[in-house]
């Protein structure tokens, strides 16, 4: 099982009154984590979607919060393909800080390969090896 | 079970470039569902935080997206108690699309009631009703 | 100069670790509030961007902070065209704590037409008189 | 008048459905860059609040948008100083996408010093070589 680190740092705006990172920011870095997972594995989900009209439409997300993000705290998202066949992906997310690698959460996403109309599709033979899918469907 | 109804209108704000709305919005939505399920219960959550330093810390967060919201559609949050203890609370949700009723998302919530030092606490009794559990712990 | 109000209450999610609204949020509200102003004036932003391809790009924006936003307070935005014609229009914003009429902040912004491929274009008769514009270009 | 460079990478969170990035998310980008700012000049925000109980409460923000930003591009925001005394600082900054060197956006925000409970403050002494304020009030 292949991971991919993608690195940020936590900004201000996300924080809440409660002094933590909000809760719903933690899918927004998952988002950063699957952007890099791909670029990892040679291709780039902006071009995936502008030249070939492939969407990855979210079908389900969940996380578990052990430890609250902090301000200016450095964040690595760990992200790896849990299942994926040429109907869906589903990916697996560990987000750690950098500094005392404290874990923070545990998530994952669900998606379905869509066309521009938001139909579901398969994923086109060539983009199959980048997700580990057998290319002959 | 008991559901209470809280409407929003979709800001362009929370579209992406997919022309719907980003995925980690709909948490934001249920933070509102909460929020209106703890007012229509007698309680503020504002006060609840400020008067008695009680948090909500969210454990576990969770959503399953059936279609997608637009723009400056009407959303109905309905949200209700799954299941309630002095130590922790789980709320679950339903997300419609006002004019067509069509089903947009359901979700779930898990949050530990934290003292202000994020400290587990157990819920104090007066409140205790407002969430449906037995006032003798 | 007509005024027309939009109300909202403040989210959570809005809130940052200063315990307030986070200062780009204002920008949001105003945003809700030129729906509102487009709504009250007969039109839908929605349908002149989906069925006409019109589009208000943002040139500029500012905001003047006068008094903090909380959690949960009521917040009404107060809109108005400050000037217009068939290439831009101006809105201006002030931002209202309904409860107290505190006022919070102040803002403007500046828009250009365009059309989908995002170039300038003059403004379709049609939709001059909401805007105040003259109809005889 | 010393310039810092801050960088970072649009997020499929920060598109609208024009396509491009919505624009209160500049702000931002603004609140990065001067966070890396402060970090070259040898404070880090995150201590100044925390340990010296001193805010940078916003006042005033503007942007002007030059050319759009767009999802997985690489964003350069360059963070000077305008103007700074013990009361208050100017920030001025300038977002540049960096492989074509396009001008994005050029901003402003003007801060008060602050004391936890908000209210204005002389910055110390400490502080005031790194903002470029004089020592000696």
């Amino acid at each position: 099982m292949h991971k991919v680190e993608a690195r940020l740092r936590v900004r201000y705006a996300e924080t809440d009154q409660m002094g933590v990172v909000y809760y719903a920011n933690y899918l927004v870095w998952m988002e950063l984590g699957r952007a890099e997972y791909c670029r990892a594995a040679g291709i780039r989900y902006r071009d995936m979607e502008a030249d070939d009209g492939i969407l990855l439409a979210v079908a389900e997300a969940s996380c578990r919060y052990a430890s609250p993000a902090l301000y200016d705290e450095e964040v690595i998202v760990k992200t790896w393909i849990e299942d994926a066949n040429p109907r869906m992906i589903r990916f697996g997310y560990e987000m750690i800080e950098a500094g005392s690698q404290r874990r923070l959460a545990r998530g994952e996403t669900k998606h379905i390969f869509c066309n521009r109309e938001r139909k579901p599709m398969k994923l086109p033979e060539k983009y199959r090896p980048a997700f580990g899918i057998p290319g002959v469907s």
